[in-house]
């Protein structure tokens, strides 16, 4: 009846992600960069963070490899922060996230932001489809199977 | 240059759902939902999770419908947590987060989780597709609108 452990958190790849992503302000960051913002001031207004704590997740999350520092002024020396690849990949968390706000906590006045596929011109939250059938995923429908760090396999 | 502040975090979708979800053991949790864990002494084991500590986020996200505690024996009495609707909705967030992990934090085993879409049978992760077009997204084709809850909205 009772699932078996598969694993320990330190090899669980939603623990791990959440090691880099797994706070409020890191991820309000997040947020205002999918918006296009990308510098010091814009980030410490629109997120509302002290100064102090902005300043450390944005160092965190450049360590991180998430965002880039770019100098765009010489002088006086101007930074901005841009998202790379990797931190571009975090784009479906942040609209899973999303998504789910505007279905189950919705505001009175609806979403503040919407969302257009500009290729198709539809506007619209993205959802999770099959890569393979092309075909839109019930979460039912997902069997997952213990991987090469899971542990402990009983009944697999 | 500087994006516009479109909102403040109390109407963004983002920051709502944080509220709810926005700390390490309750996402820890949903993760052993999704694998299938529903009684208490399988999500303490597979958590990891002190009692009290689980004790109150199954508690919490019975508070807010995502879990539904049910009586499955009498005597003595004892329940198991299900996941709702609501809950079920989170899979793409857990989803994202695992996805991400698996690519940029692996381990050196691989991952713990692979996932079946037992309709088609392919080995994979789902990934965000457009619901209209049901193409697979590229998040800078992705134009983010004011909505209606958006304020101080300049340029837009």
């Amino acid at each position: 009846m009772t699932p078996p452990q598969w694993f320990r958190n330190d090899v669980c790849s939603v623990a791990r992600t959440l090691e880099v992503m797994g706070e409020r302000w890191t991820v309000m960051v997040m947020r205002e960069a999918f918006l296009g913002t990308r510098r010091f001031d814009a980030f410490l207004r629109n997120t509302g963070a002290a100064r102090n704590i902005l300043s450390d997740r944005l160092s965190k999350l450049v360590e991180h490899g998430i965002m880039e520092r770019r100098l765009y002024n010489e002088r006086p020396p101007r930074y901005e922060y841009r998202l790379t690849k990797k931190g571009v990949d975090l784009y479906p968390a942040i609209v899973a996230l999303m998504r789910w706000g505007d279905t189950y906590l919705p505001t009175e006045m609806g979403p503040a932001v919407l969302l257009e596929h500009t290729p198709c011109g539809h506007m619209g939250t993205p959802v999770l489809f099959c890569e393979h059938c092309r075909e839109p995923i019930d979460p039912r429908d997902m069997r997952a199977h213990p991987g090469p760090a899971a542990e402990n396999v009983v009944n697999a």
